[in-house]
Order: C-alpha cells, then structure tokens, then sequence
C-alpha cells in the first residue's frame, strides 16, 4: 500500500480539538501511517495514543510540528504533497495517476488555510466543489487511494477487537 | 440515485455543534437529500441552511426529531435503515445488496446509542471494526452506494460557485 501520513494543520487549539481527533483516528482507521499536527495540542496526541494502545497498529502522532518545514522535508525525500481543498481540481480526475506515487502527504486544513500551500503542495484536490468537512475528504480519499484495501488492515498489538455483528455490540479482550 | 436521507442521533448542544454541522454538510456535499436532527440546535439548523442558500441545491435539515418515531415511519413508508456503527458487519460485504434498495435512511451516532437502534435497524454497518468517526463513515458510505456519482452533482439556485483550479482559490458570483 501507498506510504500515507497526513499532516493537518490550521488547528486552534480548544476550538479544534475533536474535529482534529477525528482527523487523526480516521487516518488511522482508514490506513494512513501517522499525523503530523501543526501546532501543540497534548489532549489530541493523547487520545489519539491512548486508541493506538487499545486497538492496535503503528500509527504516529507528532505535535509542535512547522508545516512548511515538514511540507519541504517530505518533498525533499521523494515525496508528493496532497492538499486536499474546496477549491482544487477533482479527484476523479488525478486518483489514478495519484496512485502511482509510493510516498504521499495528505494535507487538511481547518477553516483557514494560508495561500503559501497551495504553492507548494504538489496537487491541490477537491473532493466535490462545495463545503463539507476536511474529516469526510480524507476519508473518501484515503478508501479511494487505497481502492478499499484499507477496509481489511489489521490492526496488531491492541487491548481489544471487534467481532462484526449483526446487530449486537460484541468486543473480545485480547 | 437511491433517495438517501440521513438522521443524527445523540446529538448534545454544545458540545457536538461543530460535529454534527460536519455530518449535516458531508451528507448534503455528497448527494443525501436532507438530514433529521433528534435533539434541538438552531445554531446545527442556521448554519446548514446558511450554506444551502449561499451553495445551492434543496437539502433539508430538520432539528427537533423523535428518533423512534422517524426509523419507524421511514420503514412503514418502504424504506430501509442503515445504522452505521463500529460493531455491525462489514460495508464491503453488504453495499452491492444496499445499492438495490430505492430508499436508505442513515443513522449515525455520536458517542453513545441506544440499544434498541441496533433492533430497529434493518442494517447494522461498519467502516472498519476502528474507532474513527461518523464523519468519515458516513463519507464512505455515500461515496460507495453512489459509486462516486455524488461527487459530480450540480447544486442548482445557489448565490456562488467554485471554479476547480490547480493552485489557487477562485470563486464566482452567481
């Protein structure tokens, strides 16, 4: 599967603090390898471990992180930069060519996001035109990039699973 | 397209006014016909509708929802209900079956649901056996029983438009 980290940015702490945590427990979920968090926030990087530890996996969370260094460095590396915004040009129109890529930066904004990344990210993607939520966005890329693959990953080490049901809530200690 | 309607339930003022917003947005964005709110929130209703006159098409938002009552009626009119939840049975291996019915109603939790949801629900349906978040789920479960064509909808009678562009925000008054 295609390297993915996302690195969100424009969080206000407070303000952002669950829909950030969505974003990070939805990279996770849905196959991405780690976040990285423009600004400090220790209640997000918490939660999003305190998950880590008892469902499994190896996904990272860094905060403090300075977007236009770890746009640059990722870039640097042989990475490709996603933006993903309202404003870009579908992605019905480049997924396939995007799956070509083997390293790619899933970047989502919160409200505002400064002109300076649309320059230096390598794609500028919408997922429609119209306003909806950076969570919703990541999704639909991640499960399109990722063709449904995600769907099955299996998460090792954790506390607790799962087992799917029809219509009981069934988890097994591990 | 299969009439698709979603209902949020468990919603607390306050708390999950940015969230729920975000469920309400991603399901009109991504081609469901409206959303029913249990619970009461003008500031969840204000918003969506703000953005319904600015952005265009005819998505519903209704607050102050029995949610009994809503699942019950939806089914008595012939309809269908998708309960999206962590611990149902996998999308992947339900959505071709989903695609064949006319009318989904899609219920999407916040942190804690009612057991008896899960009886009431024709389909308890998960995306990924992951924590994330009803955002994400409910983005890939439109974007999958649409097949994608949800992400070319005209939204007609709105006051501005995006036009898709590669590196830049460029928006035109209607």
């Amino acid at each position: 599967m295609t390297d993915i980290v996302v690195l969100r940015i424009g969080h206000r702490p407070e303000r952002d603090q669950r829909v950030t945590t969505h974003v990070g427990l939805t990279s996770r979920a849905l196959g991405a390898r780690g976040m990285y968090l423009a600004g400090e926030d220790r209640g997000v990087v918490r939660s999003i471990r305190d998950v880590v530890h008892r469902w499994g996996g190896e996904f990272f969370i860094r905060d403090g992180i300075k977007w236009r260094h770890c746009m640059q460095r990722w870039k640097d590396d042989g990475g490709i930069v996603v933006h993903l915004t309202m404003y870009g040009e579908s992605l019905v129109d480049h997924e396939e060519k995007l799956r070509t890529f083997p390293k790619i930066m899933v970047v989502v904004g919160a409200e505002k996001v400064p002109g300076e990344v649309f320059g230096i990210a390598d794609y500028n993607i919408s997922i429609t035109s119209q306003p909806h939520s950076e969570i919703s966005s990541l999704a639909v890329f991640l499960d399109r990039i990722f063709k449904g693959k995600e769907l099955n990953l299996k998460f090792e080490g954790g506390r607790m699973k799962i087992i799917p049901s029809r219509d009981a809530k069934i988890t097994e200690d591990l």
